[in-house]
């Protein structure tokens, strides 16, 4: 693999270039903004690499399709997305968000490291296998939304119709990061969701307090029904919430106890003064990836200025977000919040579904997962670490494992890299080794015998 | 007393005339909009008819003293306010809140309830008596402070110091309201309240919402503190709580059981569906005077938009008001308070005082009740209906019960005023009315043998 990995690293300067090109182009699904320019150039690149593209439409945006064939009947997948989060607080960036500027060795830029540097490192270990060897050991598929950073409402749909014909053995998911010790982390998969509004609404306008002496007050009544959700020793109430979790088994003990876990440097960056239930090493970890969650996004009635002013808000809002575990189902827990609300005579309180997503996991012992990890001792020379699980969601399981395609992602991001917030970054010496982790990875993927 | 009642009836022109202009003076405390102005008309109105007056500095807007001489040793004092509620929302006015059009017998103004046209009137009564006798039968004293709106912070500290001179032996409260049945309302004492803020932080900035598995949330930490104060079955649960609540007696009950609410038009007007725990006749109107209260004016935290935003607030804040009846004390409940969250694990959870003021009542058996009562059935030919309290809060006792002065409200106010809504108005039949009611009043009060 020296002459692919020696390739890579003399093109290197047209790859960044490209990556500038690609971070300079807006495309932000949410505001609607640069988003059919931002598919073209995907689409162009894409085809002058020597792919096969079709721009598949959706509901909402395209999703970017290039296939480039290879030897074999072995395909690899790569899950990217061409959309990013919105640039927003722009006065906190030190250089401008779409400038895709270069300082001391890092690239800051709207959605380089989440994830348009891997798109463009994934794109870039291929041509590096047709530069030197003319041709690929397996089959290659581009798949890359433009809605991830809005909940991908199109992409179930996408692989129901596409997944069959696209006939993926395993799929590199869009994103992944370094850790505090530099040591590149590879995600086995992701926690579902349920996003809902909760509403109660009890008065036809709002009221002069004194009158909360004999009326139903729409904020206490939401304010009751989510403490029957949970208490303060964090268990969620709902019966048979947990009936699916499913526990870690010994291979994802031995990941977790793998994994180290920045407990306090953790803590100062979230300007904490300590974990949840005073929980620290493994059992906090597990918690962390293993258990599901149900989280108050937001909670809005009535007056909330200076000073006072008493009323009697007619209305009342919750924001909720239960992150989910396998093997968790987000409509069947949708079905037990209503029973639970019902039961304890909340049938008042309406729910009002936003985002439900599965969660997603790998097997550890999966031959995809020895491919990357091995993959990634070579192109790093440190040992990455393999999470069994993200404790954020993707939509993982819509594109993969519901067709039983393994995934793991991997990606050309640090600790540092502040995706989703300003000043986004990844560092060039991440970004040529994880090229190079692509192209290794389509070897030692296309050496193993198919299943 | 025919001769003074005629006056008046004849004066209505001048009265009317003189009400539009203080309506056309805005006075907007809360915005610091025409105060001065206002305060000097007042002041040069009440120096017109003869009064003695002094603008009394406070440690915001001074309070308007004006004192009429009259015969023998006994005074009775006039409550009102010169500052008005804010307007807005402007665009649900049919004329302009400060133009005081007359339509339909009515004069639409921002104020005019709420309590320009009882100062007017109170005045006017004054001005009869002075014109048709010569003199006042006893003393009489103008009190017009200008923060009535906003809390009334400066008054306590005014009665202290001015009490003892003014030596009211009873005090006509600002303002007064028909009833649906067309009946005076007279109101003989007020809720007291304690205005909180509670607040819960948990960290130094908003996070992903996958943290929620790890870290604390303090949407979370105020609903469980929340809760910890009352359940659906309405009972504060703070520990003595209730220690002060003095049950209403045989004299109370009777006062209510006279007492006609409108259940049915009332539940329109709110746009509920029902009353509170199910609650009707007696037992719903002792609840709504003489029970107090714990309500959420306003809960916020988080993301309150469209669709999903899947964060973990760094803050959340709830504004809450304890309304209190005698003889509850709003600086033990608010010890009691606190005393209460941290009993419960929730000393994180920060209080900040908004506004305390003390529950209020009269005795219902004082002869200033009696007066007040005697004087309605001569001016309105309709049997009155004394409240023993109102639902809301006034700083009455900083004013009256603090020393000893018994009070009584009543005023030119009707069911459909819509005081601090849009298109406040009052009737100019109930206008001749009140003023009448006011020289009976004088009347009556004097004639009472002193205690």
């Amino acid at each position: 693999m020296d002459d692919i990995l020696t390739y890579i690293e003399h093109h290197m300067q047209d790859t960044v270039a490209r990556l500038q090109a690609f971070c300079r182009q807006p495309s932000i699904a949410a505001q609607g903004v640069g988003m059919a320019e931002m598919a073209g150039l995907a689409r162009r690149t894409l085809a002058e690499a020597g792919a096969q593209v079709e721009l598949v439409p959706t509901a909402g945006y395209p999703v970017v399709v290039g296939r480039f064939a290879g030897a074999g009947s072995k395909t690899l997948m790569f899950y990217n997305h061409y959309d990013v989060q919105p640039p927003e607080p722009l006065e906190l960036w030190d250089s401008p968000p779409f400038a895709a500027e270069i300082r001391d060795g890092r690239l800051y830029a709207r959605g380089v490291a989440d994830n348009k540097g891997n798109l463009v490192a994934r794109l870039a270990a291929v041509e590096a296998w047709l530069a030197v060897r003319g041709k690929l050991p397996l089959n290659v598929v581009f798949v890359a939304e433009g809605e991830e950073e809005i909940g991908s409402p199109n992409l179930g749909p996408f692989a129901e119709e596409n997944i069959q014909t696209l006939r993926p053995d395993g799929c590199i998911w869009e994103a992944g990061y370094k850790d505090t010790k530099d040591r590149l982390e590879i995600s086995l998969g992701a926690k579902g969701i349920l996003a809902v509004d909760l509403r109660a609404r009890t008065l036809g306008r709002d009221l002069h307090s004194a009158n909360a002496a004999i009326v139903k007050s729409p904020a206490w009544r939401l304010i009751w029904a989510l403490d029957s959700l949970k208490g303060p020793d964090e268990r969620i109430l709902i019966p048979g919430f947990y009936d699916d979790v499913r526990p870690p088994d010994d291979r994802d003990r031995a990941l977790l106890a793998a994994w180290s876990f920045d407990e306090a440097g953790q803590l100062v960056e979230f300007g904490a003064d300590g974990y949840l239930l005073g929980l620290s090493g493994e059992p906090l970890k597990e918690k962390f990836l293993f258990q599901p969650t149900c989280n108050v996004c937001g909670f809005h009635a009535g007056y909330g200025g200076p000073g006072v002013k008493t009323v009697l808000p007619a209305e009342a809002l919750a924001k909720l977000d239960f992150r989910l575990v396998p093997d968790q189902d987000p409509y069947d827990i949708l079905e037990k919040l209503r029973a639970h609300l019902d039961a304890g005579g909340f049938a008042d309180v309406e729910i009002e579904v936003e985002g439900p997503e599965f969660p997603s996991r790998t097997d550890p012992g999966d031959p995809l997962v020895a491919a990357v990890v091995a993959a990634a001792r070579l192109a790093y020379g440190v040992e990455p670490v393999v999470k069994p699980l993200m404790a954020g969601t993707g939509p993982m399981y819509e594109l993969c494992q519901r067709w039983g395609v393994p995934a793991a992602g991997a990606g050309v991001g640090w600790t540092g890299s502040r995706q989703h917030s300003p000043n986004e970054s990844i560092r060039l010496d991440d970004l040529v080794q994880g090229i190079k982790h692509i192209a290794l990875i389509i070897d030692e993927f296309s050496a193993l015998s198919c299943s």
